[in-house]
């Protein structure tokens, strides 16, 4: 616990990366959205292993199965349950982990927390566990789309190469030409060959996904705790490997004066509150101000590496430890629609809640 | 909605700038804690305003009611009402703003969410709602103490203005020493210099603060998505002024490869796990690992400034808004409190959640 | 904990009996809703104590103070603290209970749970505080009223004597004609004689309220746990000295024959779709049909008689106690308005969770 | 929404009567729980339909598969999905009420909610969803069997046919030992006709069942709003025909004077907290007392006759329909488990909520 997460629109998942499989319950999504499974696998395709040199090569097919909640290709307000079962599983790759301790992974607190758990493929706290977020994040998409709400994320930095130009410089449609999901081709290759980098060196790197949410009204956001960007943080926190947040001007925007962050209100022909800038982020108060909310999430090199590193097993020994199976060398381009999808799961929520704001 | 945050330690608070008062109830701490008025004062001293020339000159005492929950100085296991009256409110100096929408203020939105807003000191959108989260940080101090658990936070930027060293570099001790709350002093007086300038310019300037919760045992945090770092950013994103959240190695991190920012584990001379670095900031897969927690936090230029600006007013006309009344150049030696009482509340909470991990 | 209520429309109760007060934080009442602090107080008046003769003689004014929430007169969707200071408190009355374990009430379980407790007219315990209840329920009242929807209550057994008739055989507006909150007059008069006969004997009865809904919508109710019935059901079993709530045609109907029991669906001249009978008591399936809502609330004989009775003191010793101090011989004319606050706190946090069924 | 229940040990269902399947993730069981698939399928097997003459012929094997959440035999903390793939299907058997509203049943009010459904056996309103609460039930029963806790149900009334002692002058282990679940031999063949009888009239009967959970300890319920008999109360109105829900001396109770009603406490010889009647059916200001917990829940009879009612359809106009297809003449029998299930559920997760009520 907890493995829910939402209040109106909400969302339950399960599994494990070795057991039957991966699931999802959403509860809570408005009767009347028509939703097919090809929504969903298209954004589970985006998310599988093996999609491409840059990522494992563990194959899975991710394919969806819905259980529940589906009449007739429309959604009926009952809960709507997917299922992803689990298929290339090599648990044999995981035996000399059962009572390692690997650096940086969860297998210590796992035990500290709960006093057991299953060591194949890292367990619950895989990040195979996001699949069932993806999912789930088609789903809400197909419920946004129905208000005009639109949610794109691309990774902007990878180490320490980073794209040079702002969200609104860049033509987002280009996000899913390369491997590495960068709309900017010429940095796109940078990246790719970064990552190549550290494979071949039996190491990882890090990097940086923006988001970006455009459409999305003004009025959405709980305050004073579930503020949009509040909400929206813990959501990106809660991914796998993130160990950052940052919407607006974020931590650059602590170097600004007052006078040069305030976004100066004006009324735009067609009569609409717009602002000039959008230092805020589409958020003000808490509350979205009808601006593109924007944000970026900060991702931590991936701790599994293929080489010898000191450790301890459950017994407090010393042990030295080298990763074996399949993994990424970098999380970030399959990481972009696990992104996507908690932004469309938050927005999905925050829409339905701000229905009970008035009269 | 919301206004109540936690699960089992659980706060809802109440109140706007200049109606009757701000306050809180705090729902779930177990009964046996030693709570006396004074615990809770001192840490709103901290928070009050006119308490240097650094703050608005705004007088406010700030003086807790405690109406139930406590019986014989100690706390029974019912709900904790905690009230602070407003005292030194000039509503006047707010009739100009009932019908402005003041740039990277909440006016519009809150008037776009609900129709309707209480104008006055920026109602329930105002920073004041803080000091409730301040004084039931403090009981949630006192439960943490019984586990041997500490929160310190203190200024670490101001402006360009940063600390040059890490946080275990420093002496917290002298966080208390100055007006700006930084325990570096040659630091601690550049940055008094540089918000007295923007306060002198009528200008304003933000800043960083870092957190640290000390003692924290391993096991705290509960995945998948009220992972510590999600539900600890979730809680200080939800403050007023914030932008951003990192916890560990942050966004730098990204930067660097898995093979330096992996944590080694090691069994200490007591015979407890141990990591070697601590770039996870204490928590891994979501759960504390028993080292330090750490984290920054981003706060923005506070908005108000007293220099004109355009704006609209809630006709959607064009006009000119300067900032009256008294404010202040900088929240951040004042968010230092509010800082460590959001950190509090979530450890609390997730201690307590924590007791059901196990038969 | 839990002294929170509600999913939307929220609520968060606090207050002793002999502490300072009692209060409420209504959290989630949409914005635009007119409320004036005497529709509150007019619920409280019906509920205080020291009303006739039937009661409790403990005077207590009971005046409401609203401390946030409202601007001009109207609800402005931020939360609504409602706070009713204790007056006539005479604590003394209770310090020969101080270990004392009373008979069938809660002074044991507090201290078997909490190992601690405010002794002084029960704490925590004491149906004091279905006051901020009360006073919560006017507020949600007054959002019902804009959808049409109406909940009234009253007396309808004390001890054996009954109410010969069904509610829709009824004049309700006679409910508030009498003392004992019974509107057939002849009834009622029996109730009164029935109450003063055990008044006087220094003993207490029991007895049942029922409870209706008008003008609620068909939809109202959440499946497959939040249906309409079992969260009412939650609501009012949560009321001090309750047993038991039965709906439409509850226990009794167990003894009806599916053809006898089944409400035949037709439509009126107006197009509206209605059932011949309503067994079903308003829902179907969890979720309101347009019907009247109806149900029943069994209370127990009040706890406290003023003649001597044997228990233990918190050492496990034998002692003899009897009841001193001023206490109610019977609580149903003053629960009425607290089981209409708990129906009208329910049908308004359903109402605003129904927003979100449909696209 | 919502189709979660439970705080801290928290179930989410999900599946529709001719979907793919039934399912339930369990959320917040702890660690170190031994659960084998056979403790979930015996428990199934009791309301699985087809078990006997009394109850459906439909036959559904009812086979659980456990999709996640165990390791090794035992729960490791992450959350347990449990899957009920539907078999004996025949959606055919529900083409006639498409567009018809079945007198009682959830067909109109699920309409008017949602504005569409999924007719085909009911859709989620159908009773099939309670198999995922059985199965969830049984997970609950190991946990509390760990603190000797027990929850026994058993049917005491058919229609008028009422067992003619109250459940401490009953041997609960003979429920069993027929067809209908009734401990007492001589009522239980009276009942067994009755619904024979029932069947044979090509109509229903409804009853009442009681359960009882002994080893329990003092010290379980949240006041004042989740207070033992509330959540019990909403877990067991929440169950598919339930009309009503009585705890102690219940409605029977009312009647009673104070000093008739009081449960007078002694201490027993092994120096426990005892009373020497239970009139409270084990709870006291919302919590347990250590003494037996006991209520009766009231069911209606079964609203599909096979015979022709009166009724309308979605457009509104006149129809006459009888019922076809496989129906329990009296699902007295099959919820009896069911009525287990949702009591274990409480019991478990009140039993960790009271975890966090101390230092």
């Amino acid at each position: 616990m907890s493995n829910t997460f939402g209040t109106l629109f909400r969302i339950t998942t399960f599994g494990e990366s070795h057991g039957a499989g991966i699931g999802v319950v959403i509860d809570g999504c408005p009767a009347g959205v028509a939703v097919e499974a090809a929504h969903i696998q298209a954004a589970l395709d985006r998310r599988r292993p093996g999609q491409s040199d840059l990522t494992t090569p563990r194959k899975e097919a991710d394919t969806v199965q819905i259980q529940s909640g589906l009449f007739e290709g429309m959604t009926t307000g009952t809960p709507i349950s997917l299922f992803i079962p689990n298929a290339d599983q090599r648990s044999d790759d995981y035996s000399h982990i059962a009572h390692a301790y690997r650096p940086s992974h969860a297998d210590y607190t796992y035990d500290a927390k709960y006093g057991r758990r299953d060591h194949r493929g890292g367990g619950r706290s895989s990040a195979r566990e996001t699949a069932a977020r993806v999912a789930a994040g088609a789903v809400a998409a197909r419920l946004l789309a129905h208000f005009g709400i639109e949610v794109k994320a691309y990774v902007s930095a990878v180490g320490e190469i980073e794209v040079p130009l702002s969200y609104e410089e860049l033509d987002l449609g280009l996000t899913e030409t390369n491997l590495v999901r960068c709309p900017h081709p010429e940095t796109a290759a940078l990246m790719e060959a970064r990552i190549r980098a550290a494979r071949d060196a039996h190491d990882t790197v890090g990097g940086v996904i923006t988001g970006v949410a455009t459409g999305v009204p003004a009025g959405l956001g709980e305050p004073v705790f579930d503020k949009l960007p509040a909400v929206l943080g813990h959501a990106l926190l809660s991914i796998n490997a993130v160990k950052g947040f940052e919407f607006g001007s974020g931590f650059a925007g602590t170097r600004l004066a007052g006078s040069q962050h305030n976004d100066a209100f004006y009324t735009d022909e067609a009569g609409r509150v717009r602002t000039r800038t959008n230092h805020s982020g589409g958020s003000q108060g808490g509350i979205s101000n009808g601006q593109d909310i924007n944000f970026r999430v900060a991702f931590k090199p991936v701790a599994t590496i293929l080489q010898a590193q000191q450790t301890i097993n459950d017994q407090g020994e010393s042990i030295s430890l080298a990763g074996r199976g399949r993994h990424d060398p970098c999380v970030l381009p399959r990481a972009v629609p696990i992104v996507e999808a908690m932004t469309q799961l938050v927005l999905a929520d925050l829409l339905l809640r701000a229905r009970a704001n008035r009269l």
